[in-house]
Formats: structure tokens, sequence, C-alpha cells
């Protein structure tokens, strides 16, 4: 079942610069930054509330970060929304005629399970259901 | 002091068939439905977890959701952060040299007031800032 927003991705050019701003409109001194190197990107992250910001920079041309910005510009990439049940979530959302980019849960960061919906039949929001690992 | 986020709104064509799709989604039962004239928006809301998602479907073409969906199709519009002095952190926002919509709050739905900063000074991202009227 799904329970709560885990994080809300958003694509940005410059993780640095952007760290910078969100620092300015947060009013935040601690930003924890990592790299996920098989979804080539660079990652920072911190909390309003009980919701994860995670700012995403690609960390090449390959990285679907990079075509986001190419085609879209900056901005809000995806919003994940965490399942204490992950696997029936997406076979539920299958039976249900919702399109899945994974039909597997893959690693994603912060030792998470994570599988996108295609935002094709998501109203055009791209949607990532996760699971924390071992739960 | 931005304290949470308070809701995520996303555009959408036609409000009762999103209600649909998000029922399907996330096992809804009841959705709450209102119209803000004064915004020329019907929205749809609902919460996951903590937070609020606010379907917002355009009264007529003259709505901004309208301009909208016309410019960058369905999808998420904005995310509002919940302020426990809004007007503090509006004139915090400006002393910093981000760009504001509304320099000083106006009365939007749930009653709040709300003022919106421009996605220009903001890297893309439409954001609100909204506090609960008499707090």
């Amino acid at each position: 079942m799904i329970k709560s927003i885990n994080h809300i991705g958003i694509a940005v050019k410059n993780l640095d610069e952007s760290i910078e701003l969100y620092k300015t409109l947060f009013q935040l001194s601690d930003i924890h930054k990592e790299s996920v190197v098989n979804q080539k990107v660079n990652i920072a992250s911190f909390k309003i509330g009980e919701v994860i910001i995670e700012l995403t920079e690609a960390m090449d041309e390959s990285s679907p970060i990079h075509k986001f910005i190419e085609k879209r510009g900056e901005g809000i990439h995806h919003i994940a929304f965490e399942s204490d049940a992950i696997e029936n979530d997406l076979s539920r959302l299958k039976d249900s005629n919702i399109n899945l980019i994974n039909e597997t849960p893959k690693d994603g960061a912060h030792n998470m399970l994570i599988a996108f919906l295609h935002p094709k039949s998501t109203g055009g929001v791209l949607m990532e259901l996760c699971q924390e690992k071992g739960e």
C-alpha cells in the first residue's frame, strides 16, 4: 500500500549552484550529497517536514536528467511515493492498466527499492514507487 | 519559517477523469472537490501521508492552468510550502533577490494565505508559500 510521499526529485543543471539557492530559500545549513553512478546522477538531499527534496544533476549527457532538462528545462522531475509492499502495488497497478517503466523494483539511492510508472498513464506526472530494503 | 510541504498542485485537463485515475493509483474512496472562482479552477484534493495532492482543472481558457497545460501539458504545476510566518518569509526572500509573484499574501483555498515565487528565480519550480489564516 502507498502510504506517504518519500521525496520529490528536482532536475537541476548545476548542483552546487542549486544547493546555494535552496540554502537561501529554506534557511538550510547542512545538505547531504551523493553520487549514484548506475543512474549517472549527483544528488543533494534535505528534508522539508517529512518529505525529502532531492536535487538531481546529470553526470554526463547520457543521463536521463540531461535529456529531461534539454526537453523541458530545469524543474520538478518526479514524485516518489513510499509503499510498504512495492511488488504488490506494482502488480495491482499493472492489473489496472497503468503502464510500468519498471515491472520489478531495482536498487535506488538511500538503500531503497524503486520502480517508475510511465507518465503517459499517470496524467503527465513521473511517479516512482519506493520501499526501504529489509522492510 | 518554512516548516513543511502543504500540498502539490497537479494540472489536469479533465478533473473527473483524473479523480478516477488517482482513485486507482492510490486506492482512494473519498476525494474532496471544490471550486475557487477567483482563480478560475476546480480542485479535487486528498492526502497521501501528510501531504495534500491537489488536482486542478481550468474553469475556462482564461485560467492560468489552461495556459500551463497548453504550453507544457498535464503534470506537476507547483509545490506549496507551509510557513508559520509568511510575511516574514516573503520579505526575507525578497531581500535575498528571489523574485516574488505576490509580494503580499492573498486569499487561497482551504482558508489559507498564499503567495507564489517566480520560477525564474527558483530553478524552474513554481513554489507557493502558504499559511493558515489566524495562526
